[in-house]
């Protein structure tokens, strides 16, 4: 079995730094084996990669690009999740549980499920099964500092050294 | 005490396909004796019962057709739930926790209440004590597909055989 | 250690009443150990404190009153909270988890986090670093009634007795 972190960099990534968050709240609490992220916006580096809201029209974020920014969402959730792991713990042991992502739209926009599937894919293409998840995805007027997507998770710590060895 | 598919069934429903997934996710998933469920729009027969948003002016969907809708997106959870159920394990041991519905809204509409209360109401009407929940109700600018109503919900599976028998 | 009553005290104020749910469902659900609460209202006296959306021009709501109302909603979630706990219980064995703030937002305003943080804030003065929590910050269309804020959260409730002493 591949690790997370070596299919992480076959994809030509790395975990980034954990966002610090804008307000007064935590990046991720662990609640005994769940982890709840904090909303997490398309930050890199310090900074929001785009901003506006997402459409076809003129002016708008592409529903292709916004998928991208979803991505870089996910990355970062993974990030804050793997902020709450024990030292004994590794991305391996976790399982992605509920994805909610919020696509700030134009309101003739209805392509909010392929934008968020930009997060999916990420968490498939990291965790494999242990990142398939529930998921809503929502199409809202605005998001903070004018992101055009916004991913929160739910994940659950399972250690696979407790998981029968077949 | 009477089954929650015969209560569906007197109300002339029964559980339908589990709605499957727009994109890279799962319908429902299932953590230890917790199930969340994916977003669940108004579908039927594979396809969007009403599009638009919800208000009460002219070129809306109505409130009272909205809490219709939402109906229908209860029932798509229960049966996303439903999937996620072992063999020995019925309706009857589900309990809902939380809804969220989102109801696609004209900026002058407030009465989002009313109209998740479709969802609210026909998980009542089939599980009885073991559907009430704690709700959020937001009214957002768009939805997936042009969806009026989203809703989605987190259960417990508490196998009543594991009650006392009181 | 100072009581959490206390410290709500001491900021001038008391646990309201839980503010009756608007519709077919409950203030707060728990199961097991964890508290889910309904999306809170600015509802004070049984009214709503203010209507409206958030934004920084003419005829908004303003980001600092709305931050208020976002600490009354903060209020009304503890309240609901503390409807679940056992006799044996109080609000210092409740951990908050999740806090998600919804702000009907003018399109043009992106300061969500701060508004939410009026409901941050207020958790942290009450409960300590029982109160840290994840949060997410979304701006909505319209909220029910034409609440400005709405938040919800998840908590724990985690017996201190249950702690070792240390």
């Amino acid at each position: 079995m591949v690790a997370a972190l070596d299919r992480l960099g076959a994809l030509g990534l790395a975990l980034p730094d954990v966002v610090p968050p804008l307000a007064s709240y935590q990046p991720a609490v662990r609640a005994g084996d769940v982890v709840w992220t904090s909303g997490q916006l398309p930050m890199s580096g310090g900074s929001l990669v785009a901003a506006g809201t997402v459409g076809t029209g003129e002016g708008h974020v592409s529903p292709e690009d916004a998928a991208g920014l979803a991505r870089t969402c996910a990355l970062n959730a993974l990030a804050a999740v793997a902020s709450q792991l024990r030292d004994d713990e590794t991305l391996d042991d976790v399982r992605v549980v509920k994805v909610v992502g919020f696509v700030a739209s134009d309101p003739a926009f209805t392509g909010q499920p392929a934008v968020v599937n930009g997060a999916s894919e990420l968490l498939g293409e990291v965790l494999g099964d242990a990142g398939r998840h529930a998921r809503s995805a929502v199409g809202v007027a605005v998001l903070p500092l004018g992101a055009p997507v916004e991913v929160e998770l739910q994940a659950l710590v399972v250690p696979r050294a407790a998981a029968p060895a077949s």
